[in-house]
């Protein structure tokens, strides 16, 4: 399918320049809507909305959905008001929702005009929770039971309302205020006798989201739980709305990227790379790398500040980087991994001093290690094999200060996230620029703090 | 639920102590499976086996799928023979398998004795495939309907044989070779009339994986077409088994941890971090830590070279770590984000041209706006306000040396990820620490560069 991809697309711009509308419209109706919204993305915008009326009704909804907001809106603007809204009627309702979060306000405004007044009251609704919130991917479109239905007819009242509804395998039992009673799956249904009653086959210990609710902590209770969707209630238990898992599959990654970006000292953004424009980029990227720059100024006034130690013993310059380096590594090894745990909920802010007892182990190890092999590579290599000046205590002074700067690093590494985390901050950008930078300013210390024991001694 | 975990451990307890088991009985039937998983491993091993017999069977086989292997190792010694083939013939085959993937040799054995032979032979193919590929994580538990049945059949069909299924939603139609026909939704026979034929109905264009792609290929196939189940077939397009969308869930996951590991040099690890023990930690850990320590002293031995130009102006000394930082986190920036991007598709190889573009120009800005910030800042507070010993020649190496070290970071940042696909390594590994490393070097050969430039004219 996606193999063949550039023939696929020459193919289709050259039936389009011959006409050969039916042969597209055959081959079209062949394909997956997320490989119809991606060659749709690769068209010229002139030729996008005569392919766009030759694909069959639901399957030119799908793709629509999946399709960017740059060609959705060439289209958009190239509908006719009916062709608006006979779209809008078969895409989901959070479908539309994204769509009208991505569109300017003009073309909102007459999206919303369009849409049947049951849906834009629902749309108005979804729209006016925060950002992120499990209100705000929420649709609702599910499918509602009734606890004294039976099964026959709950089937029954499926194959009437189902074709409408994003999911038809979980269904929601509400009392008559609408509360959230219970849950029932379409598997339970299809395997429990006819007259079996529906508020005897729910269950009642239903896992729900409430509309207020991150998007991150939906998507943990799905991985949590192994949910394929999630019913979402308001502060009353009355229930909105439900989320799917495919939705949550891309909150999933969304969020992963990020943390990513966090860790990586980017402001994060929600929109595609090739999508996002320079001064985006640049915006996301300057504030950090100006912050940094202003901390590592501090490790530079270090320096300067031990000038007299510095000039006592030139070869220890050398290595300065090296040192610098293997304590930044160290400690964005251990930072990394206790973020990447927090969030997987692998640990918790209490396994605190399990954490410390841990990297304090491996930091040893660590450490051992590196100055063993620092002494050994000073020895063989710099002395005898380059003929470097660096003297015996030389030698030893950066193999110590090594040994205690990876030590530190790894243990500051290790409880910066955690100690982020209990104040209320994201641990994800405690993460390795921000650690980096401390780390480098403790091993000049420990280095310098070294030397001057060692070698005035 | 997650709430008063404490509390309904702590009354576990107490109630275990007190032999009050009709108590417990009634408590944890009413419990998520999941919650209980977790409620066991926080409990002294001497319990769990009187607690697990008071659980509900179809609860207790799946709650043991999600308990760690530790726990499940436990269970497994306390089970007499009968009672682990009984746990077994609860448990989905794909669970069976990851079981017997963690479990030491002696059990292994035990399991696949007590296993009936139709499972064993289903349990020795799934282990036979590569780890990590689309075989390993399969089951075979998935409903096979024929083109030939009518709807009501293929109904009847999966109401007598469903309750053993992993997931009856969507249902696959093979021919009498086992060759894959098409697929159909459980949606689609619920709306359907009973009289149709299933070969009708279905759909002929399937997306599905082979057995030896990898996982984290299979992952990708279910984000991009939002799918809740996928077919696996071997190379005679035969089917061999299904991969459901909560297995994807924690591939996922796990996939985006090895890539944050790699990221930060780290040897990647599937085991949660709290059950990794110390010396695995150090295993995975100092590899990279040698490695780039020893690229470091390349930087080292840089700044020995240039000892002669560091003489003539020790003021620029102070601004090393600042130079050295500053490329490093502007690299950083730029590798991250492409390996991001080309592990979400959201960038492909022959973007390169585009990505080089987009970055030249994020990294001109980000350039002139940090050489302009520390050309003021050495005028304002190193000069002025701290009285620091430097020239206005030298203020404009650092500047002109700071733009051409972020102009090279962020091009090498975003190109290498970018050459390491293009020649089959893995892009992750070619982030942070290992570009920080190349970037410290050049920025310090620029530096060098532009100081005996500028000053020796």
């Amino acid at each position: 399918m996606i193999e063949n991809w550039e023939n696929d697309q020459e193919k289709l711009v050259q039936w389009l320049d011959e006409r050969q509308f039916s042969a597209i419209r055959a081959w079209l109706s062949e394909q997956n809507a997320v490989d119809v919204a991606e060659l749709f993305e690769e068209l010229p915008s002139t030729q996008q909305p005569t392919l766009y009326r030759l694909l069959p009704k639901a399957l030119a909804a799908e793709a629509f959905a999946y399709m960017d907001p740059d060609t959705q809106e060439v289209l958009i603007h190239a509908f006719t008001d009916r062709e608006l809204a006979a779209m809008l009627d078969e895409l989901y309702l959070d479908d539309t929702a994204d769509l009208l979060e991505e569109m300017p306000a003009s073309v909102v405004k007459r999206l919303l005009k369009v849409s049947s007044p049951e849906d834009r009251r629902a749309l108005n609704q979804i729209l006016r929770y925060p950002e992120n919130s499990a209100g705000s991917v929420l649709t609702t479109e599910f499918v509602g039971l009734k606890a004294d239905m039976t099964v026959a007819a709950a089937l029954r009242y499926i194959r009437v309302h189902g074709p409408n509804k994003e999911t038809i395998y979980t269904c929601y039992v509400t009392d008559n205020d609408r509360r959230l009673q219970g849950v029932l799956t379409a598997r339970e249904l299809l395997l429990a006798r006819e007259d079996d009653r529906v508020g005897d086959l729910m269950d009642t210990h239903v896992i729900a989201a409430t509309t207020t609710e991150d998007q991150e902590q939906v998507a943990a209770l799905f991985a949590r739980y192994d949910l394929i969707a999630l019913p979402v209630v308001d502060s009353e238990n009355r229930l909105v709305g439900i989320i799917t898992v495919d939705d949550v599959v891309d909150i999933m990654q969304q969020e992963t990227t990020e943390d990513i970006e966090k860790m990586a000292a980017i402001i994060p953004t929600d929109k595609p790379y090739l999508r996002t424009g320079v001064w985006e980029l640049f915006r996301n990227r300057i504030p950090w790398l100006l912050l940094l720059m202003v901390s590592a100024t501090f490790t530079g006034m270090i320096i300067t500040a031990f000038e007299s130690a510095l000039a006592v013993s030139v070869a220890l310059t050398a290595f300065i980087p090296m040192l610098m380096g293997t304590g930044g590594n160290s400690g964005s090894q251990s930072s990394v991994t206790v973020i990447r745990s927090l969030a997987l909920d692998d640990i918790r802010l209490d396994d605190i001093f399990r954490v410390l007892w841990k990297e304090s182990r491996v930091a040893l190890l660590c450490g051992a290690v590196l100055a063993v092999a620092t002494f050994l590579k000073i020895l063989a290599v710099d002395r005898w094999l380059l003929g470097m000046a660096v003297t015996l205590p030389e030698a030893i002074v950066v193999c110590v200060a090594l040994f205690i700067t990876v030590l530190i690093a790894k243990l500051v590494g290790c409880s910066l996230p955690l100690l982020a985390k209990r104040i209320g901050f994201d641990p994800a950008v405690m993460a390795s620029p921000f650690i980096t930078t401390i780390v480098d300013a403790i091993s000049l210390l420990v280095y310098f703090g070294v030397a001057s024991f060692i070698l005035s001694t």
